[in-house]
Order: structure tokens, then C-alpha cells, then sequence
């Protein structure tokens, strides 16, 4: 490598040294003052042409998005916002770029304008600095989960279950639709496909986790899972990365430990590996809230609240408990919210979790025990309260402005516990012996729980549609790049 | 927690501490000695069990796979090949295990047998070493690209873009296969599908790391990848992970630089972080040699062929060349090629790889400049030699006993040289204007590669089937768990 990237040379005080850059023109004022980027810092460094000894046929050429090698010296810098630029003393044109036709203007574009283009707006200083902050995530959760000895684990993305009902799953195919092998009864045969039999896409790596945590221990899945739903939110994608630990020995309040000391140690290590970037993505969002009424922008700045998750002990509360708080609650009294309250037993709405989080605790709030009709069949049955009222040994963490950030349980570890939920909720036991295994021999305690991955991008960044957290969303009817 | 896992205990030197283990038991002898293992060693600790004192009830509860609590004194042994166990005081069944039907009998089972109860493999002590490495060489792999401020890039593995032609591919769908759409040609309509076009599972995560390295300078990715091929060897798989480094700026002598750093990086990483489980998988192929004659069995032990490939460069050789060395080998002359070499142009065989690493150089070779018709279009096209063979800027890294275990190139950045091949080989530029882009806009020389994770994982373990180092492998006629 005969250049030095950009992130090193801007905190270097190496004044003097002859260096070489190469790098992307962002801008080029006064056919003297060029903004490069290489991608390493979302900074650019000036580099000063020497414009009278330098061709005109070179000066044409350093147009917005062209890349250029420059060499010359490092030289303390005389502009304010920067330490160091580079003196040119040779320009060459790497290759070129008709700012005609360049889609990246030196200009504020729209966040749907480049969503459009996702293949060039990892070009820009938002996108620069949001897919630092998801690298720093991604690997603060490795790190996180490896100082305590779990073992990362792949569960399969193909799967031949479908009992899980997670949600809508996409079929896996290499059948030729346009002739489908059919069997005596007129079936499609699935026996002729690729694995012999019918195969989705996972859309969780749970139960082959549960499986691992009963023989290591304590495991994390981190890989894509998938749903086919048709919803076109700025909280859902159709393909999105989740981590999923699992650990046998856990109990329902070991899980709640775990998953706010992750949370935690994940932002935490966000901040303090990617300071200038936060510190961007803050000024960002409080541009952006500016063309907002005043009571709709945020009370706190980006990296406030994230001190603030930090700061604070996450409020543990059953949903009981929270059932009350609301049914008492000024929305639910006003009947301001669009699904009111009225008994136990009823799913909590976006508006009652953001209610719970921002309005009454103000502050992440795990809400624990849910009635075991509105959660999975896998989940720990607990005995019955007073009123003869079930529920389950879930917990799930809200966040302000994003709602569910993990959703997690103790699971059923009783193999006729277990074994009666899933006749209840008509799940084939038979399709399901390598998971019920777990529970005949050797069945123990455990708990674990899912963090969708860009949700918690989402938060890091203070971005708002979570289409600008992933490099290249897939939505209902968009695949595109 | 109220236990403390048996790695850690049996490393502990307090003495008449008294501590709880939580774990399965994989033996019990006596009436007395339980061997406990818990997951987070591959060595078991011993409990001895004051029989006299503990109920025939409890006692004959205590089988195989049964799990198990045991309160008791951390005490020295006086065994041999253990430094601590626990004098019990306290003994309680947490799950049982019947014996006459639970799968894995305190006895050496076949590794087929295992492929066939995948879900309770890892539950062996072959297993745990496999993915106890697994674990270590994934986190190695990271470590290694963040430390080099590398950026962690996540290609959508859903793609709408089937031009790469690097395999086979898997349809993904959500259309009812009964009643398929169709327009007014009579063809299937995916407009009607859920992402409103035909989609598959992506082959390669490279042409979308591509348009990443060209915004951030270097980047990887580590994600699965599928091939819809119908290949029932002891190497391949429908789904396996893959590393697929990208850099800007990269020449092919820097992509086999990194790459070389790389796959010592991460073997050295397993080496020192996984000690005892190489040592076990090192004594376990020992033992599955015995059986065969002596010219079949290794030359070097499992870590003195790890400590190999460290201590050696990987030799640099290009095609060419190669063909000369393969044309005059004896095993050529002698007709015992399955695929005799005649003339360059050849594409090489498992047989010509493993020849030029094991027999002729011995040690990891990185073949350079293939012949431009067998590799992909969009690697970089040298300039034709002498006798105006035309080559491109491949490099493939062989190693031995596993053949290619890292595919790559520089890539072409030439627009015209780019589409010219495209049109050569009948990839349709409309398809691809996303990725052409990165050729239209600030086009710079720029170099990845590939790594297959698994078989990785299959050389730094010694296994020799890579359906063993995938927690639950998918091969035709097989998506299991």
C-alpha cells in the first residue's frame, strides 16, 4: 500500500511528511481546495492544488465523485475544523466521474431520494456514519458474548420446520414452477424438490439454539431470519439480522440480567468507538426535527438518550401490573388511544408500550408475564394467580420510540407442560421429536431471548426508518440491487 | 447464578471451597464417580457421591445424559488426568435421562450415526471440540478485519439480481405453488410475488461488497451463501457461511497479502484459544487412522500441520506454470490422472490441486492468472502474453487435503473492458446498471476473495466430512432439525 487512509493522516501530527491519499472528490472549491473521502472517516481531508502547475486537463477532472491520488505534504491546516491538509504537489486522476450523470450531488439529498439509489448512499456522510455505527454494534455483540464464554452457533436458514409460527415464512424452491411434479393424488410432490421435502426460510434460530444451550450451555445465534409479511412499516423488514442467546441453567430474571447488561455494553461500546459518528447522527437528527412543531421533537438528543439506557436501571414490571397502569391512564381515559384498554388479556398496542416507556417509566421497561394465550407455545407456564389467570415466564424490553427491542422467555423445560400447549395451539408433536428430545433427556431450566439487530441500529443511530439501517432493504415488492 | 461452570472449576485451585455444579452426567461408575459435564469444557469434572448417605432413589436416577445439581467441597483428586473434583454432599436430579432410550450410550459412536441424531451431537466431546473451534475461528475472523478497521457488511442474501452465474440457485416465494398467478402470455407472474419479481438466495455476497468497498475503502462480509447444486460430497453444502473480503485500492499482490495474513491470523487464533479441544481432535483422527493402511495416514498430526501452515509462506505460482509442473509430474506421464493435463487452457481438478500442494510444493499454494475463459467475468484481464493467451488477475489459495480454500481476483475496473465481457459471456449490462455504476462513477483498482467458513473450520479440526462442522448441514435430500 503506498497510501495512508485518511483516518490515520487526519489525527496525525507528522507535519512535513510527504504522504500519498487516495480517495473520492466530495467537493472541489475555487479550482484549488478538494474534499477527499476514502470511506475511512466520515471527514474529509483538504487537499491544496497548486492550480497554476497543474494541467488544465487534470483540473477539469476532479469533479464530485471522481477518485484521485494525491501527493504531497502534510501541513498544519489554516481552516477551521481541521487539523492537518495536504500541499499537492501531484494530482492524478484515478477514475472519473460526468457530474452530469453522478446521482451524488454536493448537496442535502432526501433520505427516500437515496433510498432509491442504496447502491452509492454508503457515499455520504449519514450512511457513512450509520454503517459504522452497525459495524461497532455487530461487533460489540460478538465481543460481548465471547468475554462470557458463549459460543456463537449457526442455526440453519433453510428449514424444513414450520412449526414454529414466528410468522409467515418464505417458501425455498428449486421445483420448476412452470411444470410441478405432481404425485398419484395431484399434490404437488415435494419429495422431487432439492431437500426431498417442503423448506422455508427460517424465521428464527430459537429452537435449534435450544438444542445447543443444552449441550454447551450458553449460546448466541447472530444471522438473518426472515418473514413474509406484508407490512410496510418503518419498523419491519422482510429479511433482517437477529442475535438470539440461549442459556441453559437461565431462569426468567438471569434473562433479564443478560439481555439490559447486552444492551448496555453494546451502546456503550458504540459511543466510545464512534464518537465523531454519533456526534454526527446527533446533529443530524436535530436538523431534521427542526422542520417539526416543537412538542413533536425529541426531549433528549441522540447520545443524551443513549446515556440515558445506560444510566438507568430498566424498569421490571409485569404485565399485570402495567394492564392497570394503563386502564388508569389519561389516553385510556380520554380514550386517546386507538385500541383502548379495557381488560386483562388484551395484546399491547405500539401506542400502549410507547405510553408505558416514554410517558409513565421513562425508561426502557421490561414487562414480564404475559398471558399465555397471546404468547408462544414454548414459553414457562406459570402457575395460575388468585383469579385462576395464566401466564408465561416472557419478557420482552421496550424502548422509547422503537417498542419491542428484545422479546425473550424462560421456556418450558416440562415435557407434558409442553407437550399439552402444543396440542392446544395444534402444533404436530411428531414434526417437532428432535426438539422434544431436549425435554426427555436430561431437560434442565433455561431462558433466552431475540434482539432484532436493526432495531437496535435504529436506536444507535436516531435514525427513523429502519429501511436506512440495513445496506439494502428488502420490503414487500422491493429487492432491488 | 448459583453455580459455577466446570471450566472454570476445574482450572480453580480453592481447595475446600464449597461449590454447586449444574451439568449432564456423562458417567457414573460405582455408584460412586459421576462424570459432569457441563458444555464449557471439553473435559468433564468427577463428583464422588457419598453413597451411603444419598437415597438408592437419587442414586439409580443418575444415567447417562441425566442432568444433574451437586453441592459439594472442591477437593484435589487423586485421580489421574484431573487436578480437582467435588466430594458431594448434595446431589440432585434436574432432568432425567432414561437409559434405554436416550441415543448416545457412554460408548464410541460412528460419526454417521451422530450426522443422523444431529440434534444431540454436540453433546459429544468430538462435537463440543468441533464447534467449541467453529466458535473461535468466527470470533477470529472479526477480530482480524476489526482490528484493520475493516467495515462488517451485510449483503442481502435474498437477492433480485441472478447474473453472477457463480451456482445454482434456490427460488425464494411466498406464491401459492396450487394456484400460480399468470399474466396474459400464460406465464407465472411474479409481479404477483411477494417482493414483486423472481427472487433467489444469493450465491455470493461480492458484487454488493463491491459497491460498499468502493464507499468505505475495505470491507467484509460473513454471512450464509447457497449453492443449488446437486453434489453429495464430503466438501460441499446447500448452505455454508462465507468470508468475502473487499478492498479498494487492493492490487492482486496486496488480496493475496491479506488473504495469506488472514487464514494464518485465524488458524494461529484456534491454536491458542482452543488448546485442549485441537489436542482432542489431534488424538481423535490419530485414532480413526489406525484403521487405515500406512500411505493413507497424515504425515504430519493435526497440530503439526496447523503449525505448517503458519510457519511457512504460501508458495505464489501462476497457471501457467503450474500446467508445465502438472504436464511433466509422473503422475501425468503415467497416465494416472483421472484428467490428463494436455495443454493450457485445462481447468484444474481436485486431483491436479491437491498434486501441486501435497506432492509438489508442500506447503498452501496461491495459483495466479487462470485463463480468462474458465473464471468470472468480472475479474481483471491482464494483458495477453507472448502467444496472446489471454489470462485474468485470479488468485485461488490451495490447501492440502481441502483444495481450494479461498477464491479470488482483482477486479476488472475498466467500464468497457467490464461490459465487453459481459456481452462475451451473455450477462445482460441492464440488469447489472446498479453494480456498472461503480465503473461509471470514481472507478478505482479494487480486490476481494472468498473464504468457505466450513471448510475452514473442517481443516483447523482435523474432520474430515464437512456435514461434521455445520451444526445442522443441508445437502440434497437433506434440510434435517
Amino acid at each position: 500500500m503506498e497510501h495512508t487512509r485518511i483516518k490515520e493522516l487526519l489525527q496525525s501530527e507528522e507535519y512535513g511528511k510527504e504522504v500519498i491519499v487516495k480517495g473520492w472528490v466530495r467537493t472541489f472549491r475555487n479550482n484549488q481546495f478538494i474534499a477527499i473521502n476514502d470511506g475511512s472517516s466520515i471527514n474529509n481531508i483538504q487537499a491544496v492544488v497548486d492550480f497554476e502547475n497543474t494541467p488544465d486537463e487534470i483540473l477539469k477532472r476532479i469533479t464530485t465523485g471522481a477518485a484521485v491520488r494525491v501527493k504531497g505534504q502534510l501541513v498544519e491546516s489554516l481552516g477551521k475544523g481541521q487539523k492537518v491538509e495536504v500541499k499537492a504537489t501531484e494530482v492524478s486522476i484515478i477514475g472519473d466521474s460526468d457530474p452530469e450523470k453522478y446521482p451524488l450531488q454536493p448537496k442535502k439529498h432526501s433520505l427516500e431520494f437515496l433510498r432509491e439509489i442504496a447502491h452509492l448512499r454508503m457515499r455520504t456522510g449519514t450512511f457513512n456514519a450509520v454503517f459504522k455505527v452497525r459495524n461497532a454494534l455487530a461487533f460489540a455483540v460478538h465481543k460481548f458474548f465471547q468475554d462470557r464464554a458463549f459460543v456463537y452457533w449457526h442455526s440453519p436458514i433453510i428449514t424444513g420446520s414450520d412449526a414454529e409460527g414466528a410468522g409467515e415464512m418464505f417458501r425455498v424452491t428449486t421445483l420448476d414452477l412452470d411444470s410441478l411434479p405432481r404425485n398419484e393424488q395431484g399434490e404437488i410432490d415435494y419429495k422431487e424438490d432439492f431437500f426431498g421435502k417442503s423448506t422455508n426460510l427460517t424465521v428464527s434460530g430459537q429452537l435449534e439454539g435450544e438444542l445447543a444451550a443444552l449441550a454447551f450451555g450458553n449460546i448466541y445465534t447472530f444471522g438473518p431470519t426472515f418473514r413474509a409479511e406484508n407490512s410496510n412499516t418503518t419498523r419491519h423488514l422482510a429479511e433482517f439480522w437477529m442475535i438470539e442467546p440461549e442459556m441453559a441453567f437461565y431462569e426468567i430474571e438471569d434473562n433479564m440480567d443478560l439481555a439490559e447488561a447486552l444492551l448496555k455494553y453494546v451502546i456503550r461500546y458504540a459511543l466510545e468507538t464512534c464518537p465523531e459518528e454519533i456526534e454526527f447522527l446527533k446533529n443530524r437528527l436535530l436538523e431534521e426535527e427542526k422542520s417539526k412543531p416543537q412538542n413533536e421533537r425529541s426531549e433528549l438528543n441522540l447520545i443524551e438518550k443513549l446515556n440515558f439506557i445506560l444510566d438507568n436501571d430498566f424498569e421490571r414490571v409485569t404485565y399485570t401490573d402495567a394492564i392497570e397502569i394503563l386502564k388508569r391512564s389519561k389516553p385510556n381515559q380520554k380514550k386517546q388511544f386507538k385500541y383502548l384498554i379495557e381488560e386483562w388479556g388484551a395484546d399491547l398496542q405500539s401506542e400502549h408500550e410507547r405510553y408505558l416507556v416514554e410517558k409513565h417509566f421513562k425508561k426502557p421497561v421490561i414487562l414480564t408475564d404475559y398471558p399465555r394465550e397471546i404468547k408462544s407455545f414454548y414459553m414457562k407456564q406459570n402457575e395460575p394467580d388468585a383469579q385462576g389467570r395464566q401466564t408465561v415466564k416472557a419478557m420482552d424490553i421496550l424502548f422509547p420510540g422503537i417498542g419491542e427491542m428484545v422479546g425473550g422467555s424462560q421456556r418450558e423445560e416440562n415435557l407434558e407442560k409442553l407437550l399439552a400447549r402444543m396440542a392446544e395451539v395444534g402444533i404436530p408433536a411428531e414434526e417437532m421429536e428432535w426438539f422434544l428430545d431436549t425435554r426427555r433427556f436430561g431437560s434442565v431450566p433455561h431462558s433466552g431471548f431475540g434482539v432484532g439487530f436493526e432495531r437496535l441500529v435504529l436506536f444507535t443511530t436516531g435514525m427513523t426508518n429502519i429501511r436506512d439501517v440495513i445496506p439494502f432493504p428488502r420490503t414487500p415488492k422491493n429487492a432491488e440491487f
